[in-house]
């Protein structure tokens, strides 16, 4: 099979992992923390019920019932009406529980109850996390060319310098990801989520997309909310499209450091270069060697020396 | 000024600065945020006192009284009287909090309560978040040679293959980090912290350094706790170190798949290269050229074709 078609099925591969192990940690996070959150839930009931039929409430009294409100609320089991009909853990707060551990996100406005939950989050972020990293990094890396390499490209064909290319390249790249990434999500949060600001909604999607996830602000956790489940999963899918455009960006501002000198200046690592060729030649097999691409050459040391000396990042679109 | 000297500056640079900006971070926050929750607690205190004073307690009451305690609760302010005397945003946990946001945890155990402290969370996770990411890898790239590519080499010189080298090297490190950055930390929280089990520990230890920060778990939000402020320190330190010792473990994971020829089965990126060579030339100046060094050569096509073709990440050692 020719190596490009190779490697978008290897892609398609991985996603279609990546949501079976999501379904399958929502169904062993629902089985196992259903359960215990409904007897939480009704021992709080029972516990509201008895604290209304006494007789005087007295301060020493309220604060034992508050004690145990706010502890069944950290576990996200609310003692007021309007929650009590809706759960944490059926299959889609389930699976946007397992979303915001692989992604390392963690809202927190969930969190296991159980001992056998615990070891289970440990067990399913330790494979999920590493996983999530790698089919984060493969879109990536398929989308550099499109979004990266080939509009630099363009830019340079038409007349500019490199490094000016880059460095507008990068400007236009970073404004249509705030307007589409966190502008538009901001106005659609604010507008569904009926206590959201576009602050709060702006504040939200920066949370998100820095991994940061505080959690103060989590959508879909209105048990009112229409279409719930389906809300969940489209803000799954925001999430994991804006975070590989997050690592996209970074990935361009590395890039562009590199030309410029900087990576060299602060004496970091310079960004890796082998999907420069990506899309362009297959990658060789039966142990066959290539000539020395174009990009290569005169590259005897791999350490940037001076940022004058450094190749272009597209170069290989003029050879 | 010789060139390692001049690494080990900037690295101190960036440590001290590190250090300054979560000083900065923690003032900014803790002027901003603390007359909010002083605020909140006030009203708060009120409403429980009127709670109390009413003479009958209906369902109604007591809906609208827990509808309010909660919301405070959310934004970490308890109505519980033993944490009534302790602010969450005194200067040593404002510095926690602007730690878990620059370092992507994020347990939101205390969030910003105010419109201007959300703007800054952002605007400090900006700067922060890009700047902590660069301090954390020049420090990893500095600990390279002595905990990954001396050991490597020493292995080597023993008598063992390069492979088998390398995955005895990763499972000393994997199990060395296991035992100092999971078992005895998790066993330090479990007695310092009253109501934590040792599997409580380590489930915090995990979700932590995997910057997933549930926040079920925060070290230190005990008001009772005795030198709290230390504590934070400590817990702090702990999160940065163990950061870096993460990020180590996934480098040398990655070096290793390199050589054993998986990132290249998945045609995903190379691990960087570029400090190979650290600690070991300095990096020239004025232009002038080293010859070629040993790592390097016969790489005259940076792509791996089959793994057995792939120079090992320490043939340094032995050129």
């Amino acid at each position: 099979m020719h190596s490009a078609g190779k490697s978008w099925l290897l892609l398609t591969g991985f996603i279609l992992f990546y949501i079976i192990y999501l379904l399958f940690g929502a169904l062993v996070f629902s089985s196992i923390e259903r359960p215990v959150e409904d007897k939480l839930r009704e021992d709080l009931d029972a516990l509201k019920q008895e604290f209304l039929n006494q007789s005087c409430v007295n301060a020493a009294s309220l604060e034992r019932f508050l004690v145990k409100v706010l502890t069944a609320n950290k576990y996200g089991v609310s003692v007021l009406r309007n929650s009590s009909f809706s759960s944490n853990w059926d299959l889609a707060s389930s699976m946007f529980f397992a979303n915001t551990l692989v992604t390392t996100v963690g809202y927190g406005h969930n969190t296991p109850l159980s001992d056998p939950g615990k070891v289970f989050s440990i067990v399913y972020a330790l494979i999920g996390v590493p996983f999530t990293m790698l089919v984060l990094t493969a879109c990536v890396q398929r989308l550099m060319y499109p979004l990266v390499l080939a509009p630099v490209g363009r830019l340079q064909r038409s007349g500019m310098e490199p490094r000016p290319a880059t460095v507008l390249h990068f400007l236009l790249l970073l404004v249509l990801v705030v307007l589409f990434f966190f502008v538009a999500p901001a106005a659609v949060f604010s507008a569904v989520e009926m206590t959201w600001s576009f602050l709060d909604g702006i504040y939200f999607c920066f949370i998100s997309l820095c991994t940061i996830g505080l959690g103060d602000f989590v959508p879909g956790t209105q048990p009112t909310q229409k279409y719930r489940s389906l809300y969940q999963v489209s803000v799954m899918v925001y999430l994991f499209v804006g975070l590989m455009m997050m690592y996209l960006l970074l990935r361009t501002f590395h890039k562009m450091a590199d030309l410029h000198g900087l990576t060299t200046l602060l004496q970091l690592p310079r960004c890796e270069e082998t999907d420069l060729d990506e899309e362009r030649e297959p990658i060789v097999e039966n142990g066959q060697r290539n000539p020395t691409p174009p990009f290569v050459t005169g590259k005897e040391d791999n350490r940037p020396l001076e940022p004058g000396s450094q190749l272009t990042y597209n170069t290989i679109n003029k050879g």
